[in-house]
């Protein structure tokens, strides 16, 4: 019972004394998450190789889906009638779902975008269809997905200032007419549009914040720019956007990137990278990345990470994953996902230790350090 | 502590009094197996798509990996420096492994026989490579393997007599020469071969039996021939064969060639087809099979097999497997796969229960009945 706490849906529970990074808690019906935190991505209803149980050891708070995928296969009307998609993937904690508005711009065929939404035809069969802002949302309320993001327009690198500006319009417009056929059921997220133009992220922030929102994610970052660049935008726009409110960057990213937004005052991430690495045989350690089909590791018979706790590194060595890598054996996608899937969770877990007692940057530094050594 | 027990090896605890069923238990160095048994196969150190946890929530008790490939990849020197197939795939149970007498028949390139051993080029980068029945003992030493398995020479279907004879004669002068280098650390089976000609198999049994072996293998069977030859040979097969040891019949095969097979005496079973199945989306169920993919499935909530207490499917709908059939995510190789490996593990529960019971033949009948009738 969270009693007088109820409505109060992210709670800030302490900043960091030498960066901006925060520790937080945000509340949603199907548990709580403790900030920052990192989302797995489950795009079509299961975070690749993984099973829901897979994802409890690894202590997974909260994972993403994507609206757009879901709503193509296996369809709205299925997942409604399996009682939601909690149901349906038969995960229990909560689940945040993308739009889709990323995927219609970067997967979908034949767009064309008014005011009114977009018509786009599937990656999949080709079959046209008509989505406005209100259906998204929609969508999601049948999912039942506890934090829902609203129909947004992302545009690529690099992008004039006019189609920017008009594409943030869109976004700010879309997001009010979200918000007005959202319930209090669930969260919904403002999304941060405005490429790389601080005064278009600004204008953008500001009226997000107007129309008021559960949390403001930035959109757009990551799309090709250069790091340093997506660092800036992250920069600025945090400053135009409410401290009580959760701060979320979509679609990033690296361990190194996630350090860096978590000291700008960033509170959620999702990304495909430990999955997609994780797949093609790329594992994430204390000491940098290690590519298991390697010729080093054939009778390595340490584990992927020796300080790791995980299912994988618990049991399997590297001259074990290097023979299921190098004999095509599924098993071997899955226990290096696993793993870099638990070395995500568990540095957002260290990260948050490390806010909780003012050393922030000291944990930085050590992390970068043996990270950047190089295995 | 074994105690007095420790030699008993095998030991026959019950005949079912309306077939020739047999309960039994083998007792190996890394546990105890109730037969009749089905081992699930792990060709190259791992059974496709399941982690040691997985097999071990499918309570299965042994399982059975082949030397052909493991020699092969990663090596038998990785195995025997992880210390051993054990340690190397984190399964703490026993472990059968098969000679590869078959794979090298049936894989391999360019093979030349003679009475000294195989020459072939591996299937995978056609190197050479000559192995004797000593070697393929050696190998599976140097593994830590529970149960070895000799190398013996299988013929296709048909095959003329005379082949079948040489092949025959071969297969017994290798066992004896395989037994001779075998120590007792670990069970040491032999493999009847003679095709489909009752004299042989008569004679190839009898030799076997006169040099003694742990357990006896009924090998080429199910390599092309009728499904009644099949009976046939394993029936006449087995009067030859001594009762108080183990009766493995070596790749048999769907669940109702396993149940009679159990009514003809066998004890002990291995088959590809739970995993491969399962890859291809065919679940078998107390009902029968059923192929995920099909449309019937899009919006039916209910469990592959409501009889069924696996994690699949106390946990999935197979609506939502047939989405990540659907969706081409590995999800659905595994989860459907581990349903498999429980039905046949479960199946062997319930056929030792019966027997126990002394009512094998009525479960036969109604596991039939209900199988046969179908989704």
């Amino acid at each position: 019972m969270l009693g007088n706490n109820q409505k109060r849906m992210f709670k800030l529970i302490h900043k960091d004394k030498n960066s901006k990074a925060r520790l937080g808690k945000l509340i949603t019906a199907h548990g709580e998450i403790d900030t920052p935190s990192f989302m797995p991505v489950g795009t079509q209803g299961t975070v690749k190789t993984l099973s829901p149980q897979d994802l409890r050891e690894c202590r997974a708070s909260i994972i993403l889906s994507n609206a757009y995928h879901l709503f193509l296969r296996p369809g709205t009307e299925v997942i409604k009638k399996a009682g939601g998609l909690h149901a349906f993937m038969s995960w229990s904690g909560p689940i945040l779902t993308d739009s889709g508005g990323y995927q219609i711009f970067s997967l979908a065929l034949l767009r064309k975008i008014n005011d009114q939404g977009v018509e786009f035809q599937s990656h999949i069969d080709g079959l046209k269809h008509f989505l406005t802002p209100e259906d998204v949302i929609q969508i999601q309320k049948d999912f039942g997905s506890d934090i829902i993001m609203p129909l947004d327009e992302c545009v690529h690198y690099p992008c004039s200032k006019d189609y920017a500006s008009c594409a943030m319009k869109r976004t700010v417009d879309w997001a009010k007419r979200s918000k007005e056929i959202h319930n209090n059921q669930s969260l919904l997220f403002g999304i941060i549009q405005g490429a790389t133009y601080e005064d278009l992220r600004q204008s953008c922030s500001e009226q997000l914040t107007e129309i008021g929102f559960d949390g403001y994610a930035i959109g757009g970052v990551s799309v090709g720019e250069p790091k340093n660049l997506s660092y800036n935008i992250v920069n600025f726009t945090l400053e135009y956007l409410p401290q009580d409110k959760p701060h979320y960057l979509m679609g990033v990213g690296v361990p190194e990137d996630i350090i860096k937004a978590v000291e700008l005052g960033i509170d959620m991430f999702d990304c495909v990278v430990p999955t997609r690495y994780g797949r093609n045989g790329t594992a994430f350690t204390s000491e940098g990345k290690l590519t298991i089909r390697n010729s080093p590791y054939i009778e390595d018979f340490s584990p992927l990470d020796k300080k790791c706790s995980c299912y994988t590194c618990k049991n399997f060595s590297r001259a074990y994953l290097r023979h299921l890598f190098n004999t095509d054996e599924i098993l071997g996608l899955r226990l290096v996902s696993l793993h870099n899937i638990h070395f995500y969770l568990e540095l957002m877990r260290n990260a948050r230790d490390a806010i909780a007692q003012d050393r922030f940057m000291e944990f930085k530094k050590e992390f970068l350090n043996d990270y950047n050594k190089g295995i």
